[in-house]
């Protein structure tokens, strides 16, 4: 097979990217090594900056998102009894909304037939060959049979762990990374979320989440020991304590329910630069992970792929192969921003094993300039709702 | 001898006290273990925040201080060749002056005798009684004859090494502390400044700052590891490492010129709480230091005198025994957002050992949001020019 753009991994990264070329005329595949449903059974993120929505509406794919997403004017940050309330509407002038990733995966799913973008689940050991060319390609099984695409771009969309990072030699590039002390501890759960905006707890024993996918499906984070085991935690315990760590106005509103899913995710900031390798691009996780803190991972990942459709527009309808050699600066401006901007709140929000006295003083400390300052809570704000793309 | 309210200490803090206490008919008394000669060769600080002029204003005191101090609308952050100008102006209104701690702590000095405020130099062996009780006493020795000054309060002025804080059981309060893994090695020149705002400079050899006492007579710094000796920085080396670490643009406007003082002083952040122990308080350095990025020293000292000005005259004058026990959580809310951001520029501006890829990443992804941010330099700039009192 022969196509302008071969674009490793069929999660909204892929999706959103193939969609984007579709619009704009420029051929490309996308080689998914899961099926559609593990695809969507994976459970993420769920709030949406502007630059993932304004994504969704350029494709006129935004109707449900519309129709169901929650549109939030604020979230909270909360100190012990304390409650610091970020305005980011009235701040910034934007929202976010909240509309689970896998619905927006699911919407990209369905248009992709109709608007003749081709998508290939179950491909298997897919490699990559002659990146560092102008006519690099693809290999991978389906079933037992070997297939090959020639293209003249790759673009892996494949997360963390998938093969395109992989593709390029640890010479080409740096990688940067810190490790964090401890994993999120999630639950989803069919029950009405106890606030109507989101609460990021930094409780005495430890950070807490109150966010949601809807109306009547909830979504509940405490961190955790990297040691813990998701065994250890029955709904009742992991319920019990998210009730001590939100404090006692968000447990009289919390409803309890069985879990639909409770998993333990470490938390990691990590970058490899440049996002670009000869024919190679990265966008997304395949490139750089945040800690969850701030909802970050999807719309970074989103900003990326708006990058990239440019780029790859510019150079498929316009012969510019400047385009594709600056993508990766581009992109990176804006990664490091959010990278740091989940970095800071995290640190804000958790309480380290090595941290004493002075540095616990000092979270409180930002947390009462944060309360009292406009120009914090518009710094936050407009980190959260998304810096300028 | 009898009197209202002991200062121990006659540094800018102490003097500017006594000052304020005088103005309002309370009788104080101030000791001061050193000669007058020998606080004013002490060089320290000299950027004035607005509380500081204003507390000068006040006392009638800021005629040379409007005349020779520098009001400054800016100042820069350096990172490697790019200059980051923080307009405190134009973002808060506001202006800081640029006007040494001796020239502050002479014209107090100077203004003692007619004011009627009584300080006794060389105090000796000076010790505190009965702080817990409603009728402290310090004794001292004056020559070879040992004093004692009856008291209703005493207040700690006499910094950190001084004998008030160490008058309190370690039991009664918390110490909170950050050493740092350097200390600045600073040089005052009788020399024109390489520029007419302040630089701080992150370069990779490590942090630099260009500052002034006033347009003849510059003051700069560079950090060193603690293990380092005065005696292995001759003037010429440390003009040449200033001009490499400051960039060629203020290396071209530099002049040079011979040390009038040079010394490493190392970097700290300390906090003890709470800031008064029964009949004493203490106020600035005794109570609390910061690393001296972003020049809060000084000017958290006057905001901790503001603070016991008030409520040892609500005390004297309307028999308000609250405002005395309410001083240490309000001086602290300031203290601790101060201490906040002398800790954070610190970071930002500083290379620490410590430091990998990723922590100098967040670094530079730190300034280019600030470069790009109106609300983060809206934020710097307002703890820059000084948190509201």
């Amino acid at each position: 097979m022969k196509t302008q753009v071969c674009i490793i991994g069929a999660g909204p990264a892929g999706l959103l990217l193939g969609h984007l070329l579709r619009a704009e005329g420029v051929d490309c595949v996308i080689l998914e090594r899961r099926t559609p449903d593990y695809v969507l059974s994976r459970i993420r993120a769920g709030v949406l900056e502007n630059i993932t929505v304004s994504l969704m509406e350029r494709l006129g794919l935004d109707a449900r998102l519309k129709a169901e997403g929650l549109p939030h004017d604020g979230f909270n940050l909360a100190d012990g009894e304390r409650l610091i309330r970020i305005d980011i509407k009235a701040l910034t002038g934007q929202q976010v909304v909240v509309y689970g990733q896998t619905e927006l995966t699911q919407d990209l799913m369905d248009a992709a037939e109709a608007r003749d973008l081709q998508v290939i689940y179950e491909a298997a050991d897919t490699a990559l060959h002659d990146v560092e060319s102008d006519a690099p390609y693809v290999t991978y099984n389906k079933g037992d049979t070997p297939q090959r695409i020639d293209c003249r771009i790759i673009v892996g969309c494949d997360g963390f762990y998938g093969p395109t990072r992989q593709a390029i030699p640890a010479s080409a590039g740096q990688e940067y990374e810190r490790v964090y002390p401890f994993g999120w501890l999630g639950i989803l759960a069919d029950v009405p979320p106890c606030n109507h905006e989101l609460i990021y707890a930094n409780h005495e024993r430890g950070f807490a989440l109150a966010s949601m996918r809807s109306p009547t499906r909830s979504r509940y984070y405490i961190d955790v020991p990297l040691t813990e085991r998701v065994e250890n935690w029955s709904d009742d315990r992991l319920w019990d304590e998210l009730a001590i760590r939100l404090g006692p106005e968000a447990a009289a509103n919390m409803t309890r329910g069985p879990a639909l899913e409770k998993s333990i995710a470490p938390l990691r900031s990590y970058v490899f630069a440049p996002m670009r390798h000869g024919s190679l691009m990265l966008c997304g996780d395949a490139a750089h992970i945040v800690p969850p803190t701030g909802a970050k991972g999807l719309n970074l990942a989103a900003s990326d792929v708006h990058y990239a459709a440019a780029a790859l527009t510019s150079f498929f309808k316009a012969n510019d192969a400047d385009a594709i050699a600056a993508y990766s600066d581009t992109a990176l401006a804006r990664v490091w921003k959010c990278e740091r901007f989940s970095w800071s709140l995290t640190k804000l929000m958790h309480r380290f094993p090595d941290d004493g006295p002075f540095e616990r003083a000092m979270q409180v400390a930002e947390l009462d300039y944060i309360a009292t300052s406009v120009a914090a809570q518009t710094s936050i704000a407009e980190n959260y709702v998304g810096l300028p793309v």
